[in-house]
């Protein structure tokens, strides 16, 4: 008799944003004509940029004609975007990464949860608190971790690295050693960054007790701060201790267009084994490649149009992030992040839960958040917002808060 | 230490295409004048149609505009794509599968490599021999197989089902109980397909075992005779034991498009799980749904003109594959498959090995075919050609084969 994989019945059932969404419903229900402004989830709202559009259109005439058309494109990702990768994003900025070094994909998210295959199931993670709920959850589907204590919130055998004010929302190495560290700077939910100094000690120490970094960079361009690192690989040693992922989602607006990569340097081995054969033949066996109009619109982001665009755009959501950061702090909020992100990071006022929060905004303002408790117990005690919505709503959402 | 996942270690380095393709670069470098006409890799070549193009045009500008741009797709696909597949696929054909049973995705081999993660690791899996690698492979890499046996070619700890000219090519009740059995009809490799009575028995077998049936319908749009299931779900009770595979690659030529679908009925459970609860959690932690305007491509290919268009693209290819299932057999070679399927089965002349004739049809006729051993033991003895090339090559390659 068939059994399931009990691993995803150790899951909670509740999911953080279809219980946001749930309260959401529930109020919009009870208070039908009181607008609802949403800096919640992460996704972007301004529209694909004239460059990249233009691409799409070209891409898709090409898939019209028998001469142009195109079948099942390569494994890992057509070589005209793989090369503009390696040259723009990491050669320019001194870090030596091949265009073979480079694995396009259709998610960060994608990416995020399944590069953990390649690695034993014994392994021991460690990440941030709080963190992306897709590295823990994908952990616990392939059994690395133990039972959900429902008191700590937190896994048995996972190794969590506090992020709070006290440190400066900076993990510290931690006392157990692990195997797998997941990074993300800048960060999501707390939208701090990480100082070059800082991220090269955790490479000397990935490194030392030869653990694997998973570096997830999907908010790099929003990085103001010259002197931050964009990459991992600007650290010396990083290539022999760190796997990057990148985005196109958050620079370029890509969320329902998808389209990311993971970079595995050809230095990278554990126990005399090139990850990157591995995740190689992770790609040609349980992936079958971007589309092809979607790598030709990500070929499009690297030209000199396409990058002036998207600068743009990401100064547009910058200046929503400002707007919320220097709004709430003249409110008297103790306020993080949002300098080098898109996401701003709130302490609770008068020691309110994150939930209790959350209600707050919603109830008095209208105004929808993300609980900080929903990204790990370290969590408790914040809320996240983000830049994503307009300018105009953005403006508004400031002004009911303020009349809270 | 870290150390990587050791089921990987156990996967024979060289993959079966990558095989065809050195050899044929070796035969190009040696000949340079002779032409080489591909009817190996199951690639279409037919350019997408108007129908589709024109909505494809019509997504990528509703991304330009910031009243109808998408951001992150729902999860588990579009309702518009999710509603038309349940009618057209389906309910038209009296099949009670609903649009929330639809999971949209990037493509058949995802999903086929990725629904094992939900089943136990212990779980006992059967596969008709030959097979397409990649059901055993995804298995292989999940720690569900044992060693691989180089003398008899088969995995240990996996049942396999030989389908061999003896038994028509359809795969027999095994004498071992199998927890996981994938079926694939109309057949890769084989191109033959299976009645509704006889997968009728599969459906009642599983039921009776409590196994679950991958069902991969990949090719059912290439199904001629009108009594031919197109759908797992056409049998009694098979919304209680089955999952069902859909892709777009090879109806609609989306291969380079990436667009595919599983249908998991909420009355099948194991152990008392709803496996469809397992996989929208599967999707929602390691997957961020097909993009927008993949999505109104495949919308598209359910409109009349769509149908028409996709009917008479596989007419051309059938075309193809009547005319090399006829030639052949003129020339006195005992063929398969064609009739409902764009593969022809073909078994060697003069007991010739797989890779030997393979080598007969590069070297003198400039074809290339795939050899069946490569699909598993029982595909030894046998070639696999496929009807993706276009009407005058596949002619060029039939008279190329005449003068042998």
């Amino acid at each position: 008799m068939l059994k399931v994989n009990q691993n995803y019945l150790k899951l909670p059932g509740q999911y953080l944003f279809s219980e946001i969404a749930k309260k959401v419903e529930t109020y919009k229900a009870e208070h039908p004509d009181q607008s609802i402004i949403r800096l919640g989830i992460g996704d972007v709202t301004r529209p694909l940029t004239p460059t990249i559009i233009k691409a799409l259109h070209k891409a898709v005439d090409e898939m019209a004609d028998v001469e142009t058309f195109k079948g099942y494109a390569p494994d890992l990702g057509y070589a005209f975007l793989r090369e503009k990768i390696a040259k723009n994003d990491f050669q320019d900025r001194g870090c030596d990464i091949q265009p073979d070094e480079i694995f396009v994909s259709d998610g960060a998210k994608t990416d995020s949860s399944c590069i953990q295959e390649i690695f034993s199931t014994d392994a021991i993670i460690a990440v941030c608190d709080p963190v992306y709920p897709v590295y823990v959850d994908s952990n616990v589907m392939a059994g690395r971790t133990d039972a959900f204590n429902p008191e700590t919130k937190m896994w048995d055998r996972v190794i969590y690295m506090p992020c709070r004010e006290s440190n400066g929302f900076s993990p510290e190495i931690p006392k157990e050693t692990p195997d797998l560290i997941y990074l993300c700077f800048p960060n999501n939910p707390t939208g701090e960054a990480i100082t070059k100094e800082d991220l090269q000690k955790w490479v000397d120490y990935a490194n030392r007790v030869q653990a694997v970094i998973i570096y997830d960079a999907a908010y790099e361009a929003y990085i103001s701060e010259k002197t931050l690192p964009h990459s991992i690989y600007e650290c010396d040693g990083a290539e022999t201790c760190a796997i990057e992922l990148r985005s196109f989602s958050k620079n370029a607006g890509f969320t329902g267009v998808r389209l990311a990569y993971t970079v595995i340097p050809k230095a990278l081995e554990c126990d005399g084994v090139k990850i990157h054969s591995l995740w190689a033949r992770r790609h040609g066996t349980k992936y079958n490649g971007a589309p092809y109009i979607i790598q030709k619109a990500g070929e499009a982001c690297y030209s000199q149009s396409g990058k002036a665009e998207i600068k743009s755009q990401i100064d547009y959501y910058m200046k929503n992030a400002k707007i919320i950061y220097t709004g709430l702090q003249e409110m008297g909020y103790s306020v993080y992040g949002g300098s080098n992100a898109p996401y701003i990071w709130v302490k609770t006022p008068n020691n309110r839960s994150s939930w209790e929060f959350f209600d707050d905004l919603l109830g008095q303002a209208g105004v929808v958040g993300t609980p900080g408790s929903g990204f790990g117990p370290s969590g408790e005690g914040y809320l996240r917002l983000t830049a994503f919505n307009t300018y105009e709503k953005t403006l508004q959402a400031l002004e009911a808060i303020k009349n809270m």
